[in-house]
């Protein structure tokens, strides 16, 4: 009954996308309720910061934030709360130094890329080599730079939609690689980010850890040894004393909002727990964190839950390995089949600006017509195929469907894995708007019975 | 002759001033260069900070700013280049930590405050007890904070006057005192600022040394500590290891542009060559010793200097005792009534907004009349006193007239003492205008005959 109602809907609003008209579309009263209640979004992202400030990979803050999860989500109403057990890495940061010694004597805003090896006792002092470019530094020659420290000085470019970031943080995995390869002693970056504070990005290497210490350097910092080379030769001092533990216990927090009708059908939605230690993680990942629990509450409100289940996942260890995608994809293997889509939020608070779905052909149809739905949160639907977040790219690859909200993310890599991701860098207004679109989708793909099939093969893997 | 000239300008000037009139006024070739070349400031400010660094007094780069501005100067063309002694005191940050340590475990970015003593080995560990207005930390009973850590969190309001940091720069004297007083271990404060990044602001104490140890906290911080405390008791572990070395020598650096007609009146550009340690001191006050240097280049590139000797000073010490502004005038003392006017640039980059001055009550028309001259440059006269800078201040006690170039400061107090003050935080179009400024009024002040008198005794003090 229901479903049919539904559908008839469904086509009378297709059909009105092509009619010019000033009338505005009948809204369901669930999307009115969904897209007009106030936010917690913000309320709850402050709650996961304060109660348990960083929150790496098994740091004491991690633990902490696995026990917030429990405890709000099972408060908020969710069903079936629990944790899930992973194994993660232990990174520990530990002291982090660095001076231009020659010429003159700089301090620099220095911090270790997650996983980096330490320094010797004492630290490490050479002459640096610029690589302006990830072409240049590609086309690295072994042994070129024995004895020297590579310092890999790529600028990030500003984007709304944060293409900046996939072409430029690439720099933090190759460099690195590269530099250990041409025989340099360390390596220092340019942090990958687009602010002028002295507060370096970290993020992570490429693999669990560096054959040479790796660092970044704030982008004043690198700006500052940028000129002093146009000078003449700099010398540098790096220290670093980070140190890899056994890896620890973690955990994944679960809870859902069981389908009145296919409880077994799954559409996930998911965060991270965990943060990098300098900030506390509001934006990265709190933001996600505080709007997919407060989407879940939302929809727990409406006077009749959603035909389908709505699955809260917030991930262990999405920062520095992934661990909690790979162990939720491992325990609930055979149910996959079931998860209709999985949609991450993992981008800062920024609002949302459109939607997209990667899924089987037939259903791109049904996701367009969710337009006039998305319309009051000016909102739009894209063309384009949905990527998906770090976490739920393990769900695509065994090929679970994708659903992005996208957001300005344009100040995002302003804080992004620095000490100034905490919780003032939210703006409220902007994330009760990304909840409420995100309660909107979440509610859109568990009510209808759109059948998402599963992704193509070929698009499984993410472009980066 | 040329005193004539000038005279029969000005009256015109002046008369016109009160006729509604569309015709732009006749510039004088002077003003015109003046107040068209292409600046040097920034490029100056930036050799400054890219050759010396951080600059606190007695730190190795303290004496390599005295090498550049020896240098500099000279390469400029002023005469007379020399370095007058001065003993400075000698403070050396060391180490500095801090962290809630219940509830939870939260970092925080905290910064000794200059002059600081060293937290005992191993730091100190307590409960923190908030104050949040300077009305109640004056208002602190004896012994009332024994044992605690006193919190005091007095938020600073944004102007672009300023006037917000003169409301709340307070806190950094009265509250260690205040806080010894009552019987607290430590003193933590709120950094005196506008920003939300968690790169605490320093700044130096009212006295030499505090009686307890004295930190700031980045203002994130702080909002994070008064969240905590809105749920219950908080407990703060502090470690500081600054120490007080032996004084230091120093060095005041002074160079003329001499006056073709009077050349033993002196009109005094100031700006300061010491910085804080954290960061470069670009704004503070590395713009400001750009922006008197490129004053005096542009002066020397007239057809013929000015009739007043225009005498470049860049003061050691400001940050923390004014030993170069006290030795400046103990050596000057014959010299200072012949001392016509001072004018000290020590407020970052921001444009100049308006002239003012303060000096005998006859020569206040004078300066009125300089209107036309900086409308070019969208600079208008005030009727209020100028205050002076705070190395000119010693000068003012001793009764030298003070010339106030005041600028935009909005956004200065979002970088000042912190880390962040490095030479990308200058905007070039801002100190350019800041420069032609500064060159108009040190010309109009040399050039013309005006009679500035003394500062009358009761206006030698500055407010604050």
């Amino acid at each position: 009954m229901r479903v049919m109602r539904w559908c008839s809907a469904f086509f009378v609003l297709t059909a009105c996308r092509s009619l010019p008209s000033a009338e505005p579309l009948p809204a369901r009263p669930e999307l009115q309720h969904l897209q007009s209640r106030a936010s917690e979004a913000t309320t709850l992202a402050t709650s996961l910061c304060d109660s348990a400030g960083p929150r790496l990979s098994g740091s004491p803050g991690s633990a902490l934030a696995v026990t917030w999860a429990v405890e709000t989500m099972t408060r908020l109403g969710l069903s079936n709360v629990h944790t899930e057990p992973v194994t993660v890495p232990h990174w520990v940061r530990g002291l982090e130094e660095a001076a231009v010694v020659s010429p003159g004597v700089h301090p620099l805003a220095v911090t270790a890329l997650g996983g980096s090896i330490a320094t010797p006792d004492g630290g490490v002092e050479a002459e640096v080599v610029e690589v302006s470019s990830l072409a240049v530094l590609k086309a690295l020659d072994g042994g070129s730079l024995a004895g020297k420290i590579l310092f890999a000085n790529v600028p990030m470019r500003r984007a709304v939609d944060g293409s900046g970031y996939g072409e430029t943080a690439g720099v933090r995995r190759l460099a690195p690689i590269q530099g250990a390869m041409a025989g340099a002693v360390a390596v220092v970056i340019r942090s990958v980010g687009t602010d002028v504070n002295r507060l370096p990005h970290t993020g992570a290497l490429g693999a669990e850890a560096s054959a040479i210490p790796a660092a970044a350097l704030s982008i004043p910092d690198a700006e500052l040894v940028h000129r002093l080379l146009s000078a003449g030769p700099v010398r540098l001092r790096l220290r670093l004393t980070p140190r890899l533990e056994a890896p620890a216990q973690g955990a994944n927090v679960v809870g859902d909002v069981p389908g009145r009708e296919e409880p077994g059908q799954v559409v996930l939605l998911g965060a991270h727990l965990d943060s990098w230690d300098l900030g506390t993680g509001a934006l990265d990942d709190g933001a996600g964190v505080g709007v997919i629990l407060d989407a879940a509450h939302a929809l727990l409100g409406l006077t009749q839950r959603p035909r389908r289940t709505v699955r809260v996942v917030l991930f262990a260890n999405e920062e520095n390995g992934l661990a909690g995608a790979k162990a939720y994809a491992a325990a609930h293997a055979a149910e996959l089949p079931q998860h209709v889509a999985a949609l991450e939020i993992d981008a800062g608070g920024g609002m949302a600006r459109s939607v997209r779905v990667l899924a089987q052909p037939s259903a791109l149809a049904a996701v367009q017509a969710w337009e006039p739905s998305l319309a009051p949160l000016s909102v739009h639907v894209e063309t384009g195929s949905a990527e998906g977040g770090a976490d739920t790219s393990v769900l695509r690859a065994a090929g679970v469907p994708q659903l992005d909200v996208r957001q300005d993310v344009s100040q995002y890599f302003d804080v992004h894995h620095t000490a100034n991701d905490t919780v003032d860098k939210i703006d409220p207004v902007q994330l009760t708007q990304l909840a409420r679109t995100t309660a909107t989708v979440a509610w859109l793909a568990a009510e209808q019975g759109i059948d998402f099939g599963r992704v193509p093969e070929p698009q499984r893997t993410r472009a980066h």
